[in-house]
């Protein structure tokens, strides 16, 4: 299993991105390869006393960052570490890429460069969020912000094959994130796409509100990429708000300080349980390839649990099986929409 | 003051709804007449020992359920309690409307009876929710699935009204919601929105992520009815689910029993901080007079506190605000389009 690594995207690059590496190949016994500049790479090694003994170097030209044009990776910055590495990954060098650069760059980089496997219409960006009872896969969060009720559908039966294939569970429920449990709810997207679903082979359990998602009784949520963007930022944005609440109630005054020292194990396994980090990054589910797309903001623990996945998703033989079963799936689909 | 509440809207009707009812004559001196069933409003009013002494019974015939068809409320239903209390509203005998009812009915009520003020295209749905800072408006929140731009430049304008005037909030921040930061952001909606959005007569401070929105930053979050739904059931779902996880973790061993027990001050106060029937219902604003939506799940204490809100929103002037300067905006938004 031959690992391939942006080191160069994300806030805490390269340092972080080095050292999760490092930690990843420790580990996992994995092959591994830093895509970037050499020079940087090496001296931030060094100042951090990580051997570089059994991590390869591939070295690339500059960076493609948040607020470039994600079109410059096909352009001006086609040197740039992610491309690179997207065509290292490409060639058939490597089994998976891993970057916690740019979205919007990866999915565009992915698109033109991996490129999708035969029949899907659009790659989406599918992380697992923690939720009450295990971990759920919310697909699209954001790789397309404008969706079709087709893509929908194709999102339902990639990531319903991800979910059984990569992540073991069976026979994986799949919502359509509305705003209504009722079929006649949603705007026309929705009101198409829960038709389609219905007779797509996949296990749809209908619309599912958002009060709902994080209670963890589907395994996907289907949703357009802007929506769904929603659902993942603002949970995020809530964990934090409330968890800033009860931290400051803790800080009260000499008796909630006792309470915090008497409370801190369960604490502590509550953080746990609510960090991204533990979850990995999300697979750009779609592409021919294994490309996992890393949060911007992380650590080495999050980058190391992102190459995990990166080599799950790899011998999982999730893509091959989307491949096989995409015409028959489009071929229904083009049913549905000539019986209109 | 005379507000007219809807005895029959709500999962905890007419229960609950008489006992708020006669709370918040007790607390604000509010005139108040029950809209519904008379018998089964006097019926349940002397088994729970509330005097009806100060209160005034409109009867009406029937309910509008959450399953009813909402345009049943013009049709085969306009005689129930919600249809009857829009009427009495509209007719000038009362100065505001307050129901717990189904959402849907109470939009197409309002449209339709009470109606829209002249040159708002349509009412929105705007709760004000807690934040880290202080309550935020959200609009719309479902009142609309599906929008066009000028409809959220409108949305953007009424709601800083009503933030100034009925919630003294000087020049009220408003934010689009969209998934990125910056100008190039989001679906078509998003990109016009935002250009007329710059131009309208209000403090707009951009594009706000659904991360930032528990911060509370900005004082309104205008968004479409969709992903306005999507984000107040999603802070619901998040909160609760989170409170689930802190509370269990208190209930693991002696050790943490006791900390709950030195907590306990602190933890009321988060639950009333996060508790949404501490904030009133959401006004439906763009109607020609003041109609409140409680939450369906409002109990006593939620009701007396729409009440509340609505007295706020008939003694604010904002409707008449909003009717001067309609005419204005609306040249402003066909100037804009005219200009594409």
């Amino acid at each position: 299993m031959k690992v391939i690594i942006d080191a160069f995207g994300g806030d805490n690059a390269p340092e972080e991105i080095i050292k999760g590496c490092a930690d990843a190949v420790l580990e996992y016994g994995v092959e591994a390869a830093l895509c970037g500049d050499e020079k940087k790479i090496t001296q931030a090694a060094a100042q951090m006393n990580i051997s570089l003994e059994n991590i390869k170097i591939i070295p690339a030209d500059g960076v493609i960052t948040m607020e470039d044009d994600p079109n410059l990776i096909v352009k001006e910055k086609k040197n740039c570490s992610m491309a690179e590495g997207m065509r290292r990954l490409a060639d058939g060098e490597y089994d998976a890429f891993v970057t916690a650069g740019s979205t919007g760059a990866a999915v565009m980089g992915s698109t033109f460069i991996v490129k999708r496997i035969k029949g899907v219409k659009r790659a989406a960006l599918a992380p697992i969020m923690p939720s009450a009872k295990k971990g759920i896969m919310v697909i699209d969060i954001g790789a397309n912000a404008e969706c079709r009720p087709e893509m929908l559908v194709q999102f339902g039966l990639m990531s319903s094959i991800y979910m059984e294939y990569a992540e073991k569970v069976k026979s994986p429920k799949v919502g359509l994130l509305n705003i209504g449990v009722e079929e006649t709810k949603g705007t026309p997207l929705q009101l198409e796409a829960y038709r389609m679903l219905k007779k797509a082979p996949l296990n749809f359990i209908g619309n599912i509100e958002a009060r709902e998602v994080p209670s963890g009784d589907c395994d996907i949520i289907v949703t357009d990429g802007f929506s769904g963007n929603i659902v993942l930022k603002l949970t995020e944005g809530v964990a934090m708000y409330l968890f800033g609440m009860v931290k400051s109630a803790f800080r009260t005054n000499a008796k909630t300080k006792l309470a915090a020292a008497l409370m801190m194990p369960q604490l502590k396994q509550l953080k746990k349980k609510m960090d991204y980090t533990e979850y990995g990054g999300a697979p750009l589910i779609g592409i021919s390839k294994p490309v996992i797309k890393a949060h911007g903001s992380s650590d080495a623990n999050a980058l190391k649990n992102a190459v995990r996945q990166a080599i799950r998703y790899s011998e999982s033989g999730v893509i091959s099986k989307i491949e096989e079963i995409m015409p028959s799936l489009n071929e229904q689909i083009k049913a549905a929409q000539s019986a209109q």
